[in-house]
């Protein structure tokens, strides 16, 4: 098992089978070292990757800045279960280098760094220096299935 | 001709003039082998390349799903025309690396994808496997001169 | 003093200290010649440099299209720091690439092109010839600590 796997298991997560993309598109488009990922939502899924139910709804009305960051954090889980399928190791992984957060914002919600704080930890946590990335917290008023959250990252890879 | 160029005369769709840009910016970027496209909002285009007028308003409001699948679809062909004057010939475009959609949403519209189909499917119909894109399915409450959607590409091109 | 920095001197305009990013995250990522820059909002600094006040609020509502040209202005001046701090000396810029700007716009405000030319005209004047870029005028309907606009950037840079 490789050293990123064996971090994310010391954390107890276990990947989700990466989602199964349209005959249209791809999960992650890979242009040298460079692995471009979609646009992935945070529904909730449990330990052992299996998708438990959605969380919904908007930051600011129904759901709380911990319900935002645990969308994020699952959202980000699915991309890199989307990175391993991509490139086959996560220990191929160089740098996380953009992190693009979405959040679902009623009116007057705008603590959106806050909320994609989720995925920031995590990131750092499973990757240490090489997970510190640079982000764009941004705001939507509707989302896709009404998701909390839509993350999309760029990630430097060995070629 | 070329085998792309030949394609779109199949599919009836004849390129337009691409939009000349003001003296502050450019359609389109090349750094190595990714050709970074400007957003391009979705105006109604004839099929011989002209604009006939625009179609505007919101998606849940003025404008069905079909209605915005026909500005993405058109947005799309532009983003054709801009490829080709950057590149001199879409038979070098490698791979559509990503494409970013946003849909001019009123309140409790959340369909972006079905909308930004219109620009997935004419990929794949134009390029093949080569059209297979990494997406984000965005939305927005406001958009220039009330367009239905806006997309955004990056290309893999031959350098 | 670079070319760059003096022309910014003739323009007036002291870089101020770049924004100290939080332990998970980084101002800017380099792969090869690609430096990606994390998004930032357009709070006002003065001339030497120094945050003067923020400048709060929705175009369309509180604010002028001129705040806004304000606030995209000081937004890109900070990009300008953080190039620099991220590659030593901004005569290594090839070309900005890529600008995408997020507008804090009140319901019906879609002049999202004009409030971002405070930021394409000063990267043209600056710049010249590499400082025209593709660009995306986008909205938002809320903005973290209601700042009026948000930009991100791509700079293409000397190894």
């Amino acid at each position: 098992m490789g050293k990123i796997e064996n971090r994310l298991k010391e954390l107890g997560i276990t990947l989700p089978r990466p989602p199964v993309p349209p005959p249209t598109r791809r999960n992650a488009v890979l242009v040298g070292e460079v692995l471009y990922l979609a646009g992935t939502t945070g529904a909730i899924i449990d330990p052992f990757g299996k998708e438990i139910g959605p969380i919904r709804g908007k930051l600011g009305r129904e759901l709380s800045i911990e319900d935002g960051q645990r969308s994020a954090r699952y959202a980000t889980i699915k991309h890199l279960a989307m990175i391993k399928e991509a490139v086959g190791d996560l220990d191929k992984v160089v740098q996380i280098i953009r992190v693009i957060g979405y959040v679902n914002a009623a009116p007057g919600f705008q603590q959106a760094p806050q909320v994609l704080n989720g995925t920031s930890e995590l990131l750092l946590s499973v990757f240490g220096e090489a997970g510190r990335h640079a982000r764009a917290a941004l705001y939507q008023h509707e989302m896709t299935n009404d998701a909390p959250i839509e993350i999309e990252m760029m990630v430097h890879v060995k070629a």
